[in-house]
């Protein structure tokens, strides 16, 4: 677990690896983006993706998975504001992906003693090292204990 | 269905509304966001949300639900690049959800003749009409077949 303290600009985190299925991508679609070209081979072949393709919030929870599950453990929990959030390329089945979380900034908060802000820039990539998406949020990171 | 010529700045959209329950919360946090105040009661009252608290990510995925269902229906389906994500309060359970979308800034595609580009506010509130989150995508819409 790491305190605010233990943050530093340019600091680097790896994630484990997990592998996207066509199933997940349409049981996720159906729940939460129920859109043709999430949840049809044909209609995603149809559609500018050229093929069945995960929603970006399907990305975007699956690199949260990545993220819990990695070597950058916050004290207090991955909590945050929200970010710039910007999908570079479709998830497509049979994709695996991991996580890169880098530190590029750190500041206490103004509003909350004991607390500090961490931004981090999080890159989801896939099996070729394409960037399918990358998010950059603030997050409030508890100070160590005096 | 809405063509990029449809869409004018100022235009507002409304959806429907949902229900979040405490399984679904509970059941999304286990899959993407396994954390203990996404995953149970009594962690969420020792934490900073003071109570069981969705994902972001759910809250995300919901919003999605939400415009997929609402009368915002550009032609070609709802398509973004990413954008900007505030999460500005917790969703808890029972909470019950509503997305309001408006049209911010419209312009053509530079490198995809026969595309717009239509970028939008989508704030999702919660019953007592309290901003949980906002998200400002830009999205790809096609223009009308001439």
């Amino acid at each position: 677990m790491q305190y605010f303290e233990d943050f530093a600009v340019g600091q680097k985190f790896a994630s484990g690896r997990l592998i996207v299925t066509a199933t997940e991508i349409k049981d996720f679609a159906a729940s939460y983006d129920p859109q043709p070209f999430h949840l049809d081979e044909i209609a995603g072949k149809d559609s500018l993706f050229g093929g069945l393709a995960a929603s970006g919030w399907h990305t975007a929870a699956l690199t949260m998975r990545l993220i819990v599950g990695s070597e950058f453990r916050p004290a207090g929990g991955v909590l945050g504001f929200g970010g710039e959030l910007v999908w570079a390329r479709p998830v497509r089945p049979a994709d695996e992906l991991h996580v890169e979380s880098e530190i590029l900034e750190t500041r206490l908060s103004q509003s909350r003693p004991g607390q500090g802000i961490v931004k981090v820039r999080v890159t989801t990539l896939n099996q070729d090292g394409d960037i399918v998406q990358t998010f950059t949020p603030s997050l409030l990171v508890p100070r160590r204990p005096a």
